[in-house]
């Protein structure tokens, strides 16, 4: 089950980077299940990761790595969480290995893991895997590696882009796993970015933070949160890019509006592909005192369980929506101020019904498969977006059945 | 489908106080759907309202009311929520007929509703219900009004409690209608508890909060909040009971062990009753440095659909357990500090697996359809302890399909 989630393009090649896989037999379900990335030297990463204290092992390694990067090892079947200081070793082992056919430091590389919390990683296994994956590196192989993060996902997720920077021609490309945010014990979103540009590990950073603001920082499948996530981006510099060392720079921006498009989309296909997902829906907050206002009613809105079960049941029960917002703890809300759209269809003016709304009208947008929801709080002039999915049968089914 | 929900022991009189039921046929189910109580004079109430912003108009005047009270109009089947001033007004014509009727001022009465949002009331039906009602009048009618009140609630729900207080016996019998928070559109948990206990109107709003504390502010179905919650005190004056004046008083002290039986039950039966329960779940949060975090904790772990469908499930997935601890936001939390039990079997210890732990014995222990879950943080002495069910197909069915 998924949402118009749109079939993988072709994943252009980023120079100075290459990726290979290799199915280690983890969960033996017949799918590569290790990738390996591999940077030229020089080559910058930043990251953002999850905030949940119980930050996986792997988490924890490559969240320190200060910058300058040679490799990534990441599995998917095991996230390597809740695993103390055993896990920790384990983790750094994968770095160490992948260091040494790399030539480089093991501090150099980054682990990522993602799969079912609190067992064990099979080292074993995974490092045969890391000597097979590291045998098919190529730089082709953006789309394999797409593959190979998969957990429940349902079809991979990866997008490419070439952009202006700096006069010369960039590319961007970008692959990511989810589902959303729905499935913690397959702990979860990790995304990875890489670009040819040149970075400084400090605007490296900012960069991650300014693109995860305007993609996976927006969407929401049920607010969990996993021990796991990441988002990563590396900057190869090979080509003939000068070294971006300014935030408010021409070539600064011009790199965030070209690896934009990416991000947004790859968190949009997230929730397209959200277990269970029958709905991808946009909710806009306007009219707020600042953005965190915005944020906090459209995450209430988008987080209760009766308006994701309305919105599955494409009912126009406008009442769920007015709760949720009134909920979202938003001091001296005046709700008589508040105003509902569903897409252009104006439902509730000064916190009632409108005169002019019809339910059919309502039932009729709800029906859709993809739609906005507008919610003006009508105090201020600020503005937000996010993405979410509906509370299905199927998420309960999933949620409630998985586990092997 | 409830939980373990025990058939509702005989309603006792309160002296004092009178309840009378009639069928207005609002949503015209063949049901009474309309309570109204009479008080003797004297009669003090104390009440704890939703702080949801779009409060209902009836909860808008029951608020106000400054203590002394001559009577109650409860309609179910519609919430007159998300009505502006058409609403207001329609309801303080309810108040102002029953108090024509009960020869008092309007003030003196305290109007509910719970049902669907943003219909107006049919007053006409509502009006020529409370004269019937009126007519039915009786001190023997409290199970009447438990199930009047009911909306999707599957059985009525009420408790009565005989107890000590300053030396002469005293009476307390309450009623409650939930389904939990599950169901803001039918809006909604709304309970009465009536006392012959003497007190002013500020021991009445003490009151009223402390016993909240102890049974309605611990559960939590869905984290959904309602409209419409009320939950109101009563104290008819009519005995022997000295005026209590001083909530340090032993005469206080033995009021609220008195009526805090009825409470706890009547909290506990709305999440018994909660639609679409299959578990009945007890979270205990200790090792906390403060109450606040303990239910910090304890509501991130009930709230989680993850967790949520686990207990659906009876799957012993403490990963999830752990997941939601961690993005409780809790700073600073040491999750290797963190122990976890299921009754008594320890899962995880130290952040990590237990070594003593088998995943039958857990598995054994969540097939139930009650037990107890412990969450230890280690790092302080608070204690807190919350209710909540579990996310089912029959949740998302009932609220999907729900709404005529």
């Amino acid at each position: 089950m998924a949402v118009n989630l749109p079939v993988m393009d072709v994943l252009e090649e980023v120079p100075g980077i290459r990726a290979g896989t290799a199915d280690a037999r983890i969960r033996d379900n017949g799918r590569d299940d290790i990738t390996v990335f591999a940077f030229e030297p020089g080559a910058i990463v930043g990251g953002v990761y999850t905030r949940n204290s119980y930050r996986a092992a792997p988490v924890e390694i490559a969240s320190a790595c200060p910058g300058p990067a040679r490799g990534f090892v990441v599995n998917s079947g095991n996230a390597n969480a809740a695993t103390g200081e055993r896990g920790a070793n384990d983790a750094r082992q994968t770095c160490s290995h992948l260091a040494s056919l790399l030539e480089c430091n093991a501090t150099e590389v980054l682990p990522f893991s993602t799969g079912v919390i609190g067992e064990f990683l099979p080292m074993e296994k995974i490092l045969t895997g890391i000597d097979r994956a590291y045998e098919a590196l190529s730089p082709k192989h953006w789309a394999h590696a797409a593959a190979a993060i998969m957990t429940t996902d349902t079809a991979p997720k990866g997008l490419s882009n070439r952009f202006k920077l700096g006069g010369c021609e960039a590319i961007g490309t970008g692959i990511v796993k989810g589902s959303g945010m729905i499935r913690p014990d397959m702990a979860t979103l990790l995304a990875f970015v890489g670009t040819n540009a040149s970075l400084t590990p400090e605007i490296a950073r900012r960069l991650t933070l300014d693109l995860a603001e305007l993609s996976f920082n927006r969407l929401t499948v049920d607010g969990d949160t996993s021990t796991n996530d990441s988002f990563v981006v590396v900057a190869s510099g090979v080509g003939d890019h000068e070294t971006i060392r300014n935030a408010s720079s021409i070539e600064y921006s011009e790199l965030l509006h070209g690896l934009t498009p990416i991000v947004r989309e790859l968190a949009m296909r997230t929730v397209r592909d959200a277990e269970g997902a029958t709905r991808f829906i946009t909710i806009h907050v306007q009219g707020g005192c600042d953005a965190a206002e915005c944020m906090r009613v459209a995450y209430t809105v988008a987080h209760s369980p009766l308006v994701k079960t309305a919105l599955f049941a494409g009912d126009p029960n406008w009442g769920r929506f007015c709760m949720a917002i009134g909920r979202a703890g938003i001091e001296d809300l005046d709700p008589y101020g508040v105003s509902l759209n569903l897409n252009d269809v104006r439902v509730a003016v000064g916190g009632m019904v409108a005169d002019s709304y019809r339910e059919e009208v309502g039932a009729e947008v709800m029906a859709r498969d993809e739609y906005e929801i507008t919610i003006d709080l009508g105090r201020g002039s600020s503005r937000e977006t996010i993405w979410t999915s509906d509370l299905s049968y199927e998420y309960v089914r999933i949620n409630a059945e998985y586990r092997s």
